[in-house]
């Protein structure tokens, strides 16, 4: 169980990135650590998710959250261990999943809409899993492909950004799911992982000249759901290469994220080719998260389902490191390691 | 008993049109009439109906059908009268809709996929009805709306090209439904058409230049159905209007034919509020029509749906008439009238 920390290293937003984050766009501040008050708890951060998300809080513009203000701590999900409890279904020693923002201390309430998840004690999967292939990605994946993708055993299903946290785990869905599964990532590095280690039946790496022809190659009966974590000039491909009647879960638009423009989309192919086109929250489904947990943490039990993560440490590495994720730095899940238990 | 005709004007594509269409992109030929083979009819055409997805056709670009070829008679369906069958399921002097093309004579064939429909005599309506309300385009609207739309009483729809063949009718039915309907059109006659004949709940001009904020005034609750068939700045207004989890049936694009640019569309909207946009071309519901006709004939006869249309006299208006689609001078169905009953 850990001491209680003598600071809370906090990051706020300082200014609005304009392309890439920078360190300069946040304000590090070092403070007193507080004391939870009635009903709340006190969270050191163990672990904090970085996400392409964030990067749309960090901007004032439409989206599915109030836009992070200037000034306040930047929002982030993270998994941390309870040191003060004020709440009577936590104690010292818990481990949680929750909204901790970027700060190594937080103070939670323990119930209400926000309250955070407690982790059942003794499960054998690494702490990591429960941000990953185990928590909100993995479930993003889950529901993302099976409700909204409707994925038949022997269609072609695309991932976009299929090396990252969402796309790595529908990809393994896909093909539980019977499945021609064919990713794209940025790499030969990635695109081997992801036909050696996790069974995808291709991988594509957007980076090379032909991708287009490659891809196409790669799906001889046409394409029959994309999901579609990207945007741009890989999703216009992707949708051009599909069937009538496809199925699109519109799960991110990366490409876009950086850009300070609006994420336009090719309604034509929409059109003529019957498209549905489904916008995707996670947020949407959280009544059922447990069930999406149980399945997949039966499929990892089985081996049938393998979480991945390139973690990162300390929190002063969270702003540069959010670039990874647009750069495809990263393998899988990306996290910042930002205390090691004591 | 229409007189067997002594010449077949057909008009041809000449040249694929940049921009609107104009009449030299067409050769208007007068030929012979052909006889008809066994298994076969000759048509005289009545009525040709005129609709957006013609400009789509004439060009060399993705579509839901072969686009036209360069010195093929012009695609069309049309309403005409058999004048010599060579088919047992036909006799002449019966009233067929098929794709008769731009021509004053066609030879069709009486079975197989692109069989004629053969309407059943005596139904109390008059007979443009037929490539309207009762016909694609009210056939179009009512699937579009039900199937994809799924709209519920109390709920807002949006109709855009409100005035047109298919929106007119779209709006009737979602009143049907029960909703809140607001048509978008191009004239302030056209929206006093609508609210005043058609009990649209209200209408918007978009060459208004507050139309944007009549459309949120119009719109107290948010728009939980928008029915698409402009696209461009009037559908990304529509989008960013719209209630979490909307939907979108996206049946035509007509701001974007003339253009030779691809029709692209916020799959940031789309993403962020979690719509559906689902393409939709009426042909996939072909199997189904019969029981659209029985509900709109229904709808008619109880003086609950009205059918419109815009006539425009002449084979040889076809190509500049087609125009109006696109400058807004029809309301309701438009049509030429090729031939009347001799």
């Amino acid at each position: 169980m850990s001491t209680r920390p003598t600071r809370n290293r906090q990051f706020r937003l300082a200014s609005r990135p304009e392309g890439k984050v920078q360190r300069s766009n946040f304000d590090a501040v070092d403070g007193d650590v507080p004391s939870p008050g009635a009903g709340q708890l006190l969270v050191r951060t163990k672990y904090l998710s970085l996400d392409p998300t964030n990067r749309v809080w960090m901007q004032d513009i439409e989206q599915y959250l109030p836009p992070v203000q200037i000034g306040e701590v930047m929002r982030g999900v993270g998994l941390g261990e309870v040191i003060e409890s004020q709440h009577p279904d936590f104690k010292a020693g818990d481990l949680v999943i929750g909204m901790v923002g970027w700060q190594e201390v937080a103070v939670l309430d323990g119930g209400g809409p926000n309250k955070p998840t407690r982790l059942p004690p003794g499960l054998p999967f690494p702490e990591p899993a429960f941000l990953g292939a185990l928590g909100v990605t993995g479930i993003t994946a889950y529901f993302g492909l099976l409700e909204l993708g409707k994925p038949k055993a022997g269609e072609t299903v695309v991932v976009s950004a299929a090396a990252g946290a969402v796309g790595s785990v529908a990809g393994q869905i896909a093909k539980l799911q019977g499945c021609r599964v064919v990713g794209i990532a940025g790499s030969a590095d990635k695109c081997a992982w992801l036909t050696g280690e996790l069974g995808f039946d291709a991988a594509i790496c957007y980076r090379d000249a032909d991708w287009k022809e490659q891809l196409r190659a790669a799906c001889p009966e046409g394409i029959d759901v994309d999901f579609e974590n990207v945007g741009g000039d890989i999703m216009s491909t992707v949708l051009a290469g599909m069937n009538l009647h496809g199925r699109v879960v519109l799960c991110g638009l990366i490409s876009g994220y950086n850009t300070g423009k609006r994420m336009l989309g090719p309604f034509d192919t929409v059109l003529m080719k019957r498209l549905t086109v489904s916008g995707f929250i996670i947020l949407d489904y959280a009544p059922r998260f447990m069930e999406a947990v149980m399945q997949l943490g039966q499929w990892m039990m089985q081996g049938k389902l393998r979480h991945a993560d390139t973690i990162v440490d300390g929190l002063d590495a969270a702003p540069e490191a959010l670039n990874m994720l647009f750069d495809g730095g990263n393998r899988g899940k990306l996290l910042v390691r930002v205390a090691v238990s004591q």
